[in-house]
């Protein structure tokens, strides 16, 4: 349902990001750089969580001695090198192995230090993500554009594209972030209209995990279910594996991925005759034990209600559902009624019927009916 | 930066919706309705954590006939009667005093029964909120939209719209939820182009706790970004307490309403030399306490940033920032370096000088300078 821009791939280690690959995951190191163990093991943890793009900070010369290490010891995981005022660290990244580089044209403007680095990327054939913050932005753009922020913005990120497609560089990434929602937006939204280049969304600085949450879910979820945005990260003051799963449950809530079965259920209220609460705790901590070893559950759409009013709609609407009410629940199929059961069975009658499908839909796909 | 839609404006209680009125925050009580002190204790919690109008299921004669007791326990909480299958309820509850009726156009459909509503609502002067479910969808709408769901739900409101209309009905809140993100921005935008009536955000049936804050945040945030939007409910299988943080987080996130303080902090990383984390944490509740005796601190932005990259940019466009480095703090007002301190005097001096800043502001409030 989400019609998506089409952007100029580029390629970060293993993971494609634009032209239509699936919107990747991106989260970024809190340690010390220096501390090659903790920072290592931080990678890895990302990675395990689902991170599929981890940026490393590289502030000092320090940092940038140890990079060699990190690239060897984090295995295959896309590691990207963050630049700010320093552009000889990014050729110590790149030729450390790193898989990109992220740097702030705010902070790096020099035509001629430009164009080494750039030359350097070329030859590794690894992309530069131009990462404008309005925190740090341009101060000439920004001067020339002192009525209107999100011009800044923008024309800041055009001016650095237009330096690197002057050196015939074009494996570029571009991010446009702010800590206010409504300027993020409005600046992605110009950028998406006048450049090709993939682009890596984020609300900057957001904040404490709860307030972090929301914004990033409202700046990045709206651009895209408008189909902006090829790569995300979520921002957060705390722990990075939680960017993580915030970044997941935004990229499933618009289906644009699916990292476990997708479980509606009503919120409660005076008409709920069962324990919804509880019956969907279950249910979704068994449709992850079976995921493990079904992978297809995570396609699914399995509904959880506990009356009688949207009930059977949902549950119609999804794969498998159960709407319960008076001691009985009724699990539905495809939108057909298949089974009732008392209360105590729900949970393991939807988990079965749930087996059940996938079980057919095995069958089907090994001896597909003969097509002409 | 937000230009909202114009809508028709209504009054449940003492709130009004639309009309350009705040966007006002929503919940509903879970508890069986007719346990009316559970009920009430409810209300009340949900009334002193911010929300501003409170829905209740009214799904049996019995939970009809305890309305008039709920209503004057209840104060002055503006309430709303949740009404599916039983148009009498709905007249149980205006004559029991509540503030608006929410019907399901799915599930009552006959004019005449529905005029009897209307006339009723009309006499006490309450608004009437037409709440489409695409889980429980008028069957002839659906049947003559089988190819376009969107449109269903859509048409479903329309002609529900229509026949209150055609009774010289004119106080409609319109909802047209969907547990599918997507859905509900679409149905959203297409509605908001076809009439003037406020409209009550919510995607239905979100799931748990954190699935919904992601849901609501994304499919309530972008349509309030675009300006659409009168009142919202945040959705959640669990307290709904929950349901109204999230549903405050939204609208802060977007400037459209404050209820703390907004803290910038950035997501700390490689760069930072700051516990910006703690250091976050520790303001937040310093400006909460500082806000219950001088509210105006709601309306400031205060930054803390850990490192010299996007630090200084971001504390100066916040109204006090402080940007941490090296074992030093610099305070920020109003984009000027105004103190320099220890860090483990950070805390202090940035609250110290928001103290002074809230202070100066009262006093050019007190004593205007003369305008001509």
């Amino acid at each position: 349902m989400i019609s998506r821009r089409l952007t100029r791939p580029v390629r970060v280690g293993s993971v494609a990001i634009g032209g239509g690959a699936p919107v990747s995951i991106q989260s970024m190191t809190k340690t010390d750089t220096t501390d090659v163990e903790a920072t290592v093991r931080q990678i890895r943890g990302l990675a395990t969580a689902g991170c599929e793009i981890v940026r490393v900070a590289v502030p000092t010369i320090e940092a940038a001695k140890v990079l060699p290490t990190i690239r060897r010891e984090a295995n295959k995981v896309p590691l990207v090198a963050d630049i700010h005022f320093h552009p000889q660290f990014a050729i110590a990244a790149i030729e450390a192995g790193f898989d990109k580089i992220r740097w702030n044209p705010g902070n790096i403007r020099n035509p001629v230090v430009v164009r080494q680095v750039v030359d350097c990327a070329k030859e590794r054939g690894i992309p530069i993500r131009i990462g404008v913050n309005v925190g740090s932005l341009d101060p000439e753009v920004e001067a020339a554009h002192a009525d209107d922020l999100i011009e800044a913005i923008v024309e800041s990120a055009l001016k650095s594209v237009q330096l690197l497609e002057r050196f015939h560089f074009h494996d570029i990434v571009l991010s446009l972030k702010s800590s206010d929602v409504r300027q993020m937006l409005e600046a992605y939204r110009r950028i998406a209209t006048r450049c090709e280049y993939p682009l890596h969304l984020g609300v900057t600085e957001a904040g404490l995990p709860d307030a972090a949450t929301v914004k990033s879910a409202i700046g990045i979820g709206a651009l895209l279910a408008e189909g902006i945005g090829d790569t995300i990260r979520v921002s957060m003051t705390g722990d990075p594996l939680e960017e993580v799963a915030v970044a997941r449950r935004i990229l499933a809530s618009l289906e644009l991925r699916r990292f476990e079965t997708n479980v509606i259920a009503c919120p409660s209220c005076g008409r709920c005759e069962i324990d919804v609460v509880g019956i969907t705790q279950q249910v979704q901590v068994r449709l992850t034990e079976l995921a493990r070893s079904k992978p297809r559950a995570l396609e699914l759409t399995v509904a959880v209600m506990g009356c009688v009013v949207n009930g059977p709609g949902e549950s119609e609407h999804a794969d498998i559902g159960l709407a319960g009410g008076g001691g009985v629940g009724v699990i539905y199929r495809k939108g057909r009624q298949v089974r009732r059961v008392a209360e105590a069975e729900m949970v393991d009658a939807l988990i079965d019927e749930v087996g059940r499908l996938l079980h057919e839909q095995e069958a089907s796909v090994a001896s597909p009916v003969a097509t002409h």
